[in-house]
């Protein structure tokens, strides 16, 4: 299938250029009878908005959503719902000059050599724009969870090398960085300054969490719930990795310490970060993951143009010095995208 | 869709568990005319064999393929390919004790808890054996690959914390753990069978290339090259996480340093590792994933049974100490299956 | 998958109930470099738009098509394509007494037994206003199969029992029935206005060919040219039928007499319809299918409430007599749709 | 996605051409704890098998069936089930002289033009033998209905322009025509005999019925139940149309008479064939299919070969004078398939 559709129950198609009219998503198959509003989508859009603080960009967008259709009497009604952003502060004379430049880090490249032209104000579709949409149709995936009592929460854990060492959830939303370590935030901060000020940028890490999340959701042997969970999250813009529980460190383990004992009253350790041959074990999900440094960056780089002729490139726009506590409701918004679609799945599971 | 299913276009269907009659899969989409024989199957199924070394299980198998259809005078005639491969030596009576167990690190309990049974034999269908099936679709998409210059390889990074720093293509099939460096292959080896000795297990890292790699792959903005390849890669057992170039080191660096420069004889650097805006630039792709250690251990762990009440259990079956070496061409299939998809997909991007 | 997608790479997911704020569809999946333009998908609107004659509903919709992404300097540039109709003149105070009551011929049960609600405002997500979505994407699909020399043409061969004998094109598009003779579609007028004035509605049928078409397209053994075209042409509202070729006259017919010899200048007759084994042949594709009656009628009817009360009902809203004309171009832009789709997965059949 | 997989989430593939080793299924999605058995496979199995009656090829086939996966226990465990055939008789040599030429009436020009290549032995992939996998498949698919109350059962309607006038459920499976009027399948079987000793065949039509089925079930717009078992309907090789309730006869009609009125008793008629909107209204499900008469005959043909030279053609191999009696297993094993799937998707529908 084409590659602008997600999940196979519960089921986003997203649309939508950062310079074009406008951008958004038809989400199918939302149950009906679930409680939507456009308030409660409104609610994540703003986490995700431009212009937030002073480590983001300053590129106003009011991101307001209308629902086109699907809901009725202010619940699902089990048909299709459109959710439409309009683009608003677009400056398109920015990216003028770009047209015939490829931008290093960016998928100026890819997309002319994958379509034969390319869209280049702003990035087109390749822009962090897009993920608007992404957002959008959390916010309903997130609903759909709640009647669950399942609820996801992601934070900024690293920033330029800075890690949050304290955690207090009631923190997250208190900072401009996101983070959980009001102190380590302020690090943070003073690092995205920096960069910013000496026209560069910084890359870091946000670490994500599920709970309520019962045992036995995932699809395997291909659809389990840590590799759609890694699909969802690496079609994020920028994102460079992910890592289950120990991850990385788990191949530096033994068994006898890696594998998670069990007892009557539950296990007794989370190295596996909840997940075990693709199925939830009951245990919270936790998963890390990694954010490279914004490419777009005041300091001049080499680059070539159409031609393939060497220019250099100074990118002047209003880009944020730092993607990640941005990013930090998109991580969320795609793994909640992932779990309706699980839970709906495991609908099917059984014969009665 | 259910979840047994990977691709788009070229596009494999998987069956199996380890001790029933018989496992394989049945590849839909391998465009006609592509040569295609056993031979070329059974070739890599050698190189994930069981016994093929010290650090693998002693569990026999032939893992003879036979190819059931969609083949017609050597060549593939555009029709599914199916692939059988019987199920030998299975020594079901290994597994009676386990049928009330859930194995600690293993799947048991997420089968258990998602279908209300399980297959308790020697794992059933999460059972590494399955990735038998996954080696011989990925047979095919590495034939079909190879007719458009597009190589995959992977290698044994590292295992158990030792790391190789030295690489030699040709070493690689050379030595028991995959290692393209000789010397610290001869390290790793000591510390599998040290960990065996002690009824223990090790895990490790695998490194992926792909040379030959045209720009212009991927379908974003949800598959693109490097999310596909998450899904496909972190649905093999035992993967905890995946990283593309610097990876999670890129959420330390800055965009200066990050961002590769480009000029007339192409890029100066490869810290995206081959992929921006999930489409490949035309330089290298390159990924790492980690490996947990294998999870059945000899060692007495704690663990319940299907009532709940607290047992210890000691697995004595015949179990690789180290999954690694056997999991690189495994990693090679997912990665071949997901590139045959997108070349295919590649063809229908432009209008003319 | 959820049910509002249809095709799998040039692929169209549309959304809209018909007294919600709009409809519309994202097409993914369109080849990029197509020119596209709203004024080439407002013509194949105004051909199903509503108050075109005096055989259809008097409702006034504008049906004026936005273009919300996905085209850049008038071209396709290889991203999803949103296309947005807002609903215009809905009195929906219309509507309001059907709230409790379920309309004979109607989908109202159907559609409160699955969901356990139901937006009876004009029929919400089954009003035929839904199709104004197909015909948009239609028109992009069209355009795309007019660059290889493929046309869609259908027509109105009989209502109310009266049938087409002769065979004009030209003729189609200048009466109000589209039927291809002159003559048959006075009567059928009449037909329909005698229907009308009686509180009744008739059926008919449409026929539907397509010229150009290379041989080789379809994609057995389940994704057959003539299933995935009935498949679309099923999913329109109001159809109850479908045969290719001479159809159920086929199954009256002798082999010898139904068989289409070949010879060095062609087939010397096409009762296949141009279609055998689920491919084309190379011949002229050739369908019909029958529309019933339009189920809403002004005479009274029996029926039941929510509560399963007995009712009569009498529906005196702006309802076509007969649905026939305007479903023509909706007839042509699922063929369309369809094409499109076989096209492009064409271009994947063969190794080289 | 390639066109071999059927359905959603009750989920076949299948593979295998006519005269290589074997052809079979895989079905994921099979609900766990469902009762599977090779005997219940073989019963319909056995309604398919060549070689039945004297009005049937007198190809001798076992057509035994066996489960490589997915049963434990006698139960499906939820992991896929893999069906295998071994082709047996095959009698190669009879279609030697057929590699050049192309059988009238067949697909074997479509899948030269397609493929480029053609399995030209017994046809291949589009040989009725494919549908020995549809049918293994519908075996558990009905089962899995029968769990659910729902049974399909379909007949012979008509043979060679007679047609059944009397209708007993049980005479079904007691005559060779599998016609419910005992005698009316007499003078069909002196059609069949009749055609096949002028060395020509014949055609006729299927109708199929569905008791049990809830109100409820269907996935407008485009997965309708009618617009979906039109898809799996068309599929089957042979057919050339469809039609619901009343069908084509239904574009004759009026409103007044079409529409089925409701009474809390429920409905007074049933002319929408248990369907509306593309969703089961509660009421039995009825559609009829046309089958052509098989394009196998003796008699001679004209025709053309590889190189487009004229050529004749007189068909000696054993083939069936008339499919349609074999064909009613295939009609209502795909009938299944698209409930089971169905079945398992409205679990989706609601919230709660």
């Amino acid at each position: 299938m084409s590659g602008n559709t997600f999940g196979t129950r519960f089921r986003v198609t997203t649309f939508g250029e950062s310079h074009g009219p406008a951008l958004g998503c038809v989400i199918d198959g939302v149950p009906a009878g679930l409680p939507v509003s456009a308030e409660m989508i409104r609610q994540e859009l703003d986490r995700r908005r431009p212009g937030q603080s002073d480590v983001t960009t300053q590129r106003q967008e009011s991101d307001a959503v209308e629902i086109l259709s699907g809901v009725f009497n202010d619940v699902a009604e089990g048909t299709p719902l459109a959710l439409l952003i309009r683009n608003g502060d677009q400056r398109s004379r920015d990216y003028g000059p770009l047209a015939e430049v490829f931008r290093p880090g960016h998928a100026d490249l890819g997309y002319q050599k994958k379509f034969g032209i390319r869209d280049y104000r702003g990035g087109g579709r390749a822009s962090g724009r897009e993920t608007a949409a992404r957002v959008a149709a959390g916010a309903v995936a997130k609903a759909f969870l709640h009647t669950l009592g399942v609820s996801v929460l992601a934070w900024t854990q690293e920033v330029a090398g800075i890690s949050a060492s304290a955690f207090d959830a009631g923190e997250i939303e208190c900072n401009p960085m996101r983070s959980p370590d009001a102190k380590a935030a302020e690090a943070m901060h003073e690092a995205v300054l920096a960069a910013r000020a000496s026209g560069d940028s910084v890359g870091g890490i946000i670490a994500c969490t599920v709970k309520g999340l019962p045992a036995g959701w995932g699809e395997p042997v291909f659809d389990k719930l840590d590799a759609l969970l890694a699909h969802g999250i690496l079609s994020i813009g920028a994102v460079k990795g992910i890592e289950f529980g120990d991850g990385f460190a788990a191949a530096r383990a033994k068994g006898s310490t890696n594998n998670d004992a069990m007892t009557p009253d539950g296990f007794r350790s989370n190295h596996a970060g909840g997940v075990l041959g693709g199925i939830s074990t009951g245990q919270e999900l936790f998963f890390r993951t990694a954010f490279k440094p914004t490419p777009s960056i005041g300091m001049e780089q080499e680059t070539i143009d159409l031609q393939g002729a060497p220019r250099t490139i100074s990118i002047a726009g209003r880009h944020d010095p730092c993607i990640v506590p941005r990013a930090v409701p998109v991580v969320e918004a795609m793994t909640a995208l992932v779990l309706a679609d699980l839970a709906l799945l495991q609908r099917c599971a059984r014969c009665k």
